[in-house]
């Protein structure tokens, strides 16, 4: 028997998230009128100590105890040898992945979601509410809640809610309320619903709904809370490449790849960051985001101002945008399916300290189906993504005939998401590439804003 | 933040299973004429090797290398102290459980699959047929089947098939085909079908369709697999209860309580025997499998000797049964819903060694509930039924000041029947309560058959 899983104690947990601000220079977030945005102005949406996390440059920030005492539920997540994956390859790689799919709700999402329900409740909020597409950020949410006794109400985009009932019940299990949106519970909702009754809903929608929910409650005990994008979301999925570096260490290991899948930015980002500081300190390494041809956001979009909603509320964003209008093909990867991109993420892409990878929706799946018969476990669409570049540097590995050691985030489980299976062996799944005509689009739609610093942090 | 979770290392898994039949004396197997049946008469349907370890008396059997390095995939698996349901509760007890979910099929039915498929692979066969209700016994096999490179093939009940699509898409990931039954690919199915075209099926009649295929291979090459009841399935989950032993012995505890919902008896078994062994030495504890009262096999049925299946193709076994012609009532736990119960469990229960409660659906679900809105994780069904014994017993400790210790065996997640969650929210859930009508109806069904002796092992 060889040995698979690099295990952690509740004990050797980090008690420090890694806040890559303080080691990267960044374009600040305008308002409507192009002027710097002052963190008060958020105040509306988020609990202030959230964002005081949002702004804080403190490389270290602690972890409270509280936190740590849910995360402890599922955390340490093992770290793995994919000895049968690299058998399946012929591959000289050593590939290592950390299992995030353990969590309640399978995901990566719980990371951010505790420590977000914690801080508002100790800010004396009493209730959450968010949007969902897919419905992993939702119910990573609705389990957070449940953990710390806040309501929780979730906007599920209309045909998500429809062809994925599980994920409704499995909030409603945590005690939250999703609705499908658009819902008649907003103003935003109805004006919607007036003109398309019929309306498929979008994430852009869902995310007025609950904005105005929250921004709405008179009693200010409301707020909203977002699973992706942000810098404190970052922030907090920092902890599974924290502790991936100390599994490593523990075995004598470091990686020459760092991959994992890119949508909004958070599960690549928590396992990249911590290798990111030691790239910034001299490492060599190279480290892949991985996102969809159908949105490919890091390798064929600008590094622009856009807004961080398809409905333009939130301010403007430095970063890699398809524009706020793009709608991204139908792929199965719904937490991939995102306009634009983490603008920490984005900011590393665009000095260079990462290098992002594109992979067409068939290779994804053909990864994740070659996963689930060597590893076992059946990856999420998502993970799909991150699965097919661990698979072509694994080749590339043989090919040079390198040892190389490979280390990527099993960022979910696809146990709720079985559908795109059988439409794959179907063979009813489709690559979609960006066309140039929709490249035009987006030059389009972004040319009215402000342009970014190319701004060099070493 | 307190620690949660008992961890132990690849290294520290058991390197032996425990075998029941080597403490206890048991009635044996009898073929249709009512003589003795010998093991070689199974030879058409199991691996020899297979048999033998059926009728194997050896305390202690060797789990082979190549099993251990497919069940490290997720093995061992965490003992983990319920701290938030003991808070919620308000208990003094202590309670702890082992988490079977954390397989990549979401239960504890692998750690007999995985050895069966192994068995026969270095028996030579190439292929394994079986039949599954719910399903979770069919995506255990296809995941070990997919891991030894032999074919599966999946019997699934009709109603069940067209209720549940993502287990056939899970089996279909990992390789498996899984046809809905009664099928027109074996003889009896053809003749259900014949005579009732929209049969919803039955495990009756699903087994048939999977031992025909079995023994009908004229290469020789095919095997029918089996998920529960039979002395070799209890023999490979004793995993978990020697696991458990171990972590247990860490941190200084020892249960006064051992409970484990049970349907055939596997996942009961494999946590208690050990301690049942414990015990048979002079260890105090109580020993409490759990079922529906809508299926009450050992709480309500006589022991006597009955066939295994619905349709009477079995050899007759000694055991707590209902009748195998007894139809249980359609409670959500399709695991649950056996008309018999493992022959070893039957016979530690016939002589007290164990005592069986019967909980009702509806406390099932409410215990269920409050465990994922403690602990976080979402029950299966069946694992419920356990949950609803230890609220009991966390409550009796709580009335009685006791600081008992309660070790339950977390069987399964419910992540693929999140439907019944729904309607127990919807209130449209019911209990069932097993009638006396019914009960005169068992005994009119067993009455021809020879009556066990009751044996005392002690």
């Amino acid at each position: 028997m060889e040995i698979r899983k690099v295990l952690l104690t509740e004990d050797e947990m980090p008690r420090q998230w890694y806040n890559i601000l303080a080691d990267i220079k960044m374009n600040p977030p305008l308002g409507p009128d192009g002027k710097v945005i002052s963190p008060d102005a958020l105040s509306p949406v988020f609990p202030m100590n959230l964002i005081e996390q949002e702004v804080s440059s403190e490389r270290w920030i602690d972890i409270p105890e509280e936190v740590l005492g849910v995360l402890n539920i599922w955390r340490p997540s093992p770290l793995v040898r994919a000895l049968s994956l690299e058998k399946a390859l012929g591959t000289p790689a050593r590939i290592y992945f950390k299992n995030e799919s353990l969590s309640p709700p399978g995901s990566h999402k719980p990371n951010t979601a505790v420590p977000q329900a914690y801080y508002n409740k100790v800010f004396g909020i009493r209730r959450l509410t968010t949007e969902t597409g897919a419905g992993q950020w939702g119910s990573a949410l609705a389990f957070a809640c449940s953990q710390f006794g806040l309501e929780c109400k979730v906007y599920m985009v209309r045909i998500s809610f429809d062809q994925k009932p599980y994920r409704k019940s499995l909030m409603s299990v945590w005690g939250a309320k999703c609705v499908a949106s658009p819902s008649m519970e907003t103003r935003a909702g109805r004006d919607i619903l007036e003109k398309t009754p019929d309306s498929p809903g979008s994430l852009g929608i869902a995310i007025s709904e609950a904005i105005e929910e929250a921004v709405g409650d008179t009693t200010g005990q409301t707020r909203y809370a977002l699973g992706s994008v942000l810098n404190h979301v970052m922030l907090h999925q920092t902890i599974i490449g924290l502790e991936a570096k100390k599994q490593m260490e523990k075995i004598g290991e470091y990686p020459d790849i760092v991959i994992g899948c890119a949508g909004g930015g958070s599960n690549f980002a928590g396992l990249a960051f911590p290798f990111v500081h030691d790239k910034i300190n001299g490492k060599q390494l190279e480290i892949y985001p991985v996102e969809p041809t159908a949105c490919p956001t890091l390798t064929r979009a600008p590094f622009a101002y856009d807004h961080g909603d398809c409905a333009g509320y939130t301010p403007l964003l430095a970063m890699h945008s398809l524009g706020h209008t793009f709608v991204p093909a139908p792929i199965h990867a719904g937490g991939l399916r995102y306009h634009g991109m983490a603008p920490t993420v984005s900011q590393l892409a665009a000095e260079g300290l990462i290098e992002a990878k594109a992979v067409s929706q068939l290779a994804a799946y053909q990864a994740g189906v070659l996963m689930a018969r060597t590893e076992g476990i059946v990856p999420a669409p998502e993970t799909n993504h991150a699965l097919a570049c661990v698979v072509d540097e694994a080749k590339k590995a043989k090919e040079e005939g390198k040892e190389k050691v490979i280390l990527f985030n099993f960022s979910g489980h696809g146990m709720i998401d079985l559908v795109a299976y059988d439409k794959y062996f179907a063979g009813q799944l489709q690559d979609y590439v960006l066309s140039k005509e929709e490249e035009c689009k987006f030059e389009e739609c972004l040319k009215a804003y402000p342009k970014p610093q190319l701004l060099k942090s070493r």
